[in-house]
């Protein structure tokens, strides 16, 4: 099982979008995220600031993201929350953080 | 269980003793973590940029935490790690995060 916490800013003006779109998000797109194998997957704001944990239980991470990025639905989705990013132009979104501390 | 997501900014000059500290936590920390009924607790940094995600599964978080505050191992700890905030003059270290989309 692999560990991601990751970190991306909003535009200001999109903060309230980015929420009205988490708070129901598609049944396709959930479809797709468990088929890549994450689990207990958040995500969390404060501000402009949005942080996703989750959990990856499957053994190949780079294809699950590779299938992921080509589902149509999740490219439907992205078409309506990319654009909330700050780095939408430049197609900065989720960056992964360094874990530095872990207990269980 | 509760979820907890938490973010904070460090002083840019103290990231290097924020991350060397929880390299290696002293084992009476991990014990007063354990104890206050944390899991699954893991601290990332982007920058200056730190993240901390934990699960809570006693029954009276807030009485625990006055608790993990008493704890003298945690006093002798933060004196260590508090003065790595950016916000340490004025006590403001990891503030709760508001979790907008959860997954599992």
């Amino acid at each position: 099982m692999r560990r991601f916490c990751q970190r991306a800013w909003l535009k200001e003006d999109k903060v309230e979008d980015y929420r009205r779109l988490h708070a129901a998000v598609w049944p396709e797109v959930l479809e797709a995220i468990r088929e890549s194998h994450i689990r207990n997957y958040s995500i969390s704001l404060f501000g402009t600031l949005a942080v996703a944990y989750f959990e990856y239980d499957g053994d190949d991470y780079e294809a699950d993201m590779r299938r992921m990025d080509a589902n149509p639905a999740m490219l439907r989705w992205w078409k309506y929350s990319k654009p909330c990013f700050k780095g939408h132009d430049e197609g900065v979104y989720y960056e992964d953080m360094e874990e530095v501390f872990y207990f269980d």
